[in-house]
């Protein structure tokens, strides 16, 4: 995904300075200085396509020493920064919650993806629609940048039918109705039991999430689908209240994505600073 | 704070389906059906205004059995929910992530809060404006619902005179400054050691906020600041990296404040959910 | 798709009518009066919920005899409109813009699915990103009431590898690349051979767009593709140029979907009108 | 009128790629390339002014070959393009719809002008309110470059008395009450016969819009003017379903204007495309 | 006009309370009030239509004692308010301050008109394009409601020739040109002598406006028309630094319309109050 | 406060030119020009950084012979301009009007703040909420630039209990409900006679409002505080209908403060113009 358009970020500053900024504007003039967005704890680099853009927009020059998507060690300058000291700290606190947030996010991805890759190396893990409100954009992007797959985006780009929509129409016919509207959308289908599982993959899905299954049951539904020659038809996801300390066995049980909420619901920000030089009176 | 404005939730709305909800379309018609909204873990409620008001935006009834701020059980249901099953599904997950991002931040308000005032009942716990972006009216709302002090909003409303801008004029010239440009705005000043305190207090100061100090820190700037008269004539706000394991050392101090920036940056969700009865035809 | 948000709607109102409406307000007072929307010609219904939206905000009472994806007769009233004169006035132009469009669009979908259909009832016709600007959402759900397929709403949610994207890599690495990027997004290939069709599929795409050939080449690359026995693995579209004449001969090949962009970038207005019956002054 | 906004332009993109370019993203990296926008079939350039603006936002130079509302020939082209793959394929579509829109609307309203003035040379053409919703500056900027006039923007810019307004008050009293409103708007009434031409003149319309009448009415209503000594006081409009192959006859009978719905309401767009050579490894 | 749409008038609530009001949140529960918006100094009534709508949308009731646009008395109140106390203290400065806007504009306006009506009844009083950034719907409706022409609302609206416009082609050729662009627009020419204002008129200018000039010389432009047979052909305005002691004199020298840019630009708020009864406990 | 954001300046054009400049987009075509914008009366400057911006924006150059701020001789050039004709003439009205609008304010906030100093040096003039509805952010840049004190920005930013907040609470209790929600808000109590002020300071208001009194009224509150020795613990203003004709007896009482309400909501614009010295040729 491409960064967060400028105009969206813009919008950031406005909120947390509709009048400007009452404190520099009473105490600094035209004063020039340096600054550094230093992570200080390792994680993986987010956001700072996005912070850099406030920057310069407010005429403050930015040279990168990571890209979004970088490992970056704990302790390390990300961005090196020079301009007016009233611009700098009037972006600061903005730029430092993107970063932070997005950073938080990839980084529990490539936490999460790195203990699933370990049980067993083709296993991906995926988002969920569990984003804060008004954020899909940076919080999904954020996820890719951890190396995730960032699932469906809205209720509009792929099909996912869960028990309320099976309680009415069976499987069967809830798949193909979702076919007949649309052969350009994924269609996933929820199953709670290794029967539903088959029938589901049977009927057409694209992918199958086993929800909320323990380990055996996921084991059971893979069986299954092994047993009835469909295995290799679909993709199947693992999904809910999966954890660090869960994942592993989930992969290791040889489904193909554990989706996991708590990359975004939940996110811990990572911890990022911004160290400020003593500005300097402008010549 | 007033609920967020019904105007910006619809945006959420938008995010979540630009073009309907594909699932739904495909498989539903115009069945009714009836949902509650439920607390899988104890909380504070929060969100519970928003989500009402898309319901019923929608054309859903709702009937609460919480408001806004009321601790809730693990397990109690806080909406009873009837109405079309499409508009029910449309809405399901602003609303889950509505007030799931508000109770978390409530609630971990509120466990901040509780156990600062074992330690000392008169201390209150603090928001910063370490936010998701674009989101500062949820989350100060939220911490608000959870007992918290909102801090200030923006960085319009208040002055906060930080070590970068103490480095170019000292702290009595950068107050005096400060209130010669309002005498409507509260000016706190940022103290990294007990000297800086007293200095800040005399000068006019009517918050002092202790940065990063230990423990031991705080409690020399307290008892410097009793010294010198001042103790009285300042709000004292202790802040930087206090966690549930050391706010209660802190709150023991004898800080009038303490502000945790984890309440909003790092707030993990609330476990809600809405258990959806299996729609029913219409007559 | 649901209806097109009110508010979205009511900019159509602002944009008519930025400072109100010049004649009427010269020219009537408080009368009210009725009107009825008729269909001048056969047609499909589309645009009907959005008008009576934008009428029943304007305080104007609505009774439909027709719904959205209706066949209307030509000459037949579809609304029945009873209220202020002035607010039926207003709204008049921006409900016949909307109508007009979207029921010229849906028609002209239904006439080329038919037409399809007559030749292969299997078919189906799907529409492209080829929409006016701005009015995707517009575009794209007067198709679907048409009986068309939406196809990809944005370049968001589904796959399409293009001769560009294919240049610098082959086929099999670009799809082999967008697979590992999201599970949840449909991959179609463009192909402009036979032999391209079959290295698509059997590198996984899901669909394969044959892309202006002659029926003559979709022949050949239909039989290529069973051939190679992967005919049931793909869905098959035939995409660009076809019209009303040749849609027929398209679709007796075998091919799955075939896609129109004049659909919506060459949409005919449907010709519908409002009658409005002499205001009669209000008591 | 000056081009479309940016901002507004920049929402197109929004719309087309709202989580970014899947297909790109996933396939291209930092290859640059170049591109030819290029007219498939003759018609007036339009459009051109927002594809340029687009292109230059996203990083890419433009070098112009014709500019808005020149006569292009098929198979000319029109833009030249050099930037970065991913950006050139992002704004792709969205320039392509706007050019072909625009495009197809100036080429018809120029082929329309060319009929009328074939047969009268001083005969005008003119756009009607019959644009697509949200699109009236785009459409009537279009209507211009094809050598049109725009008419009335919008309801607030210009009275138009229709049968409506003049079933309640009588023509003369309905144009007095117009111009006490504002001395700053065209007034304008609709005749459907000779006699309320006259009487429109005579009792001070600017402009008298013969409605859906025969050519033989038409011609009566001009000689019934004529015969008034009104004919050099007022602009005639004919207007309603005219045709190109009915536009001459209206135009040899010495209106002075007329105006066509279809220029805007059906147009077709023009057979535009982007021609992008092979994308090439950036050094 | 048609009163300001409610989605702007939102804003103007969530200018003035974006994270809610402080004060009543802090001190009111679910008291009910009512209240009364009373004039406390005479004028034209404004703004009516619009405070009204915010008070309602926020679930208050409100009986109205004007409509505006009527003429009220000094202590008279024109709106009976009763609702919840906090809607109605939330909303209160925003509605005192349309109000107070509004009426201001649309009693200067009537003030102005009467002078000029007075000296002659048939002249009319015109607002300018001075009106506040983004108010421009708003003040203009004053305007209206006060008795006085709206003049164009934009720069699209009407086509005014100024000395500057003037400078590189003639009066003749400028007129030519505006009117080859659209018939559906006024076309003002300003004149600073007699000779241009002959020139203006024979070219075919609707209205001439006399910019800046004295009474004799407005006397000698209205002559020069006269004897050149062309007074009845043109709309003649007087414009340029005209005051409420000045008016008459113009008005009676025979020009149709007498501009005045402080309708808007230096109107003086009207003296509105709103008068809140005692909270009272809710049952 | 930093200048106004480009993107609602932005606005302010597209409120002015929905369609472009009809006048200039007929009569001229690439020709630059120079221009002056000039003040024709002395007054405090204000919006050259916003009308800069337009025009800048524009691709206009600005040279300022002043800054926001700077005292301006009658007659003064303020900034020099050169560019393209059409773009200079289609920003002139809103650079103007906003220049008009907020050197008026700014200047007769100056003027204010002159008398009241004159009586007593200490004495600072603050604006209130009375603003030009969405226009707050540019009124109150305006009073700022003018050397008053905005005052608070809105309902949300600091705490002001009013009669209506007092009828059900006491002040003491008010005050304590209002120190209890947040420590970063500073808290006012208006009071109406000498008793209230006293029981407010006591209370812990940080500044206490003299409302509506007669001078003996503020004095009779200045020394009841004084007695109480309370002077020091509280900023006092006076508010209420306060002119320049009495704004310097309230000073000589001895009160910190003097808001004035028609600094905003009655500002007289300053009288500014562009002059445009005739179009040339572009090469």
């Amino acid at each position: 995904m491409t960064a967060v358009p400028l105009s969206r970020l813009l919008l950031f500053i406005e909120e947390d300075a509709p009048f400007g900024d009452a404190t520099t504007e009473a105490v600094l003039g035209d004063e020039t200085c340096e600054a550094r967005l230093r992570f200080r704890e390792a994680g993986v680099a987010a956001g700072l396509a996005e912070a850099s853009a406030l920057f310069m927009h407010h005429g403050v020059s930015v040279t990168p020493f990571a890209a979004d998507g970088d490992r970056v060690e704990a302790g390390a300058a990300v961005l090196q920064i020079t301009g007016p000291a009233r611009a700098i700290l009037l972006v600061e606190r903005t730029a430092l919650n993107l970063v932070g947030r997005m950073a938080g996010i990839a980084t529990a991805t490539a936490r999460f993806a790195a203990l699933a890759r370990e049980a067993r190396p083709e296993v991906r893990v995926a988002a969920t629609r569990k984003t804060a409100p008004g954020l899909r954009l940076l919080d999904k992007r954020a996820v890719v940048l951890g190396g995730g797959d960032p699932h469906r985006y809205t209720l509009s780009d792929a099909v996912l039918l869960k028990d309320n929509h099976l309680a009415l129409v069976g499987i069967e016919e809830a798949v193909r109705r979702a076919r007949a509207v649309s052969a350009y959308r994924v269609i996933e289908v929820e199953a709670e039991t290794a029967d539903e599982a088959v029938r589901a993959a049977r009927a057409g899905a694209g992918i199958v999430m086993l929800d909320n299954m323990t380990p055996d049951g996921v084991k059971e539904a893979l069986e299954a689908l092994e047993t009835a020659g469909l295995r290799d038809r679909v993709t199947v996801e693992a999904s809910g209240g999966i954890t660090e300390e869960t994942i592993g066995a989930y992969a290791a049980l040889g489904v193909d994505i554990i989706s996991v909420g708590a990359l975004t619901h939940s996110a811990r920000a990572l911890d990022v600073t911004l160290e400020v030089f003593a500005p300097q009176q402008a010549d």
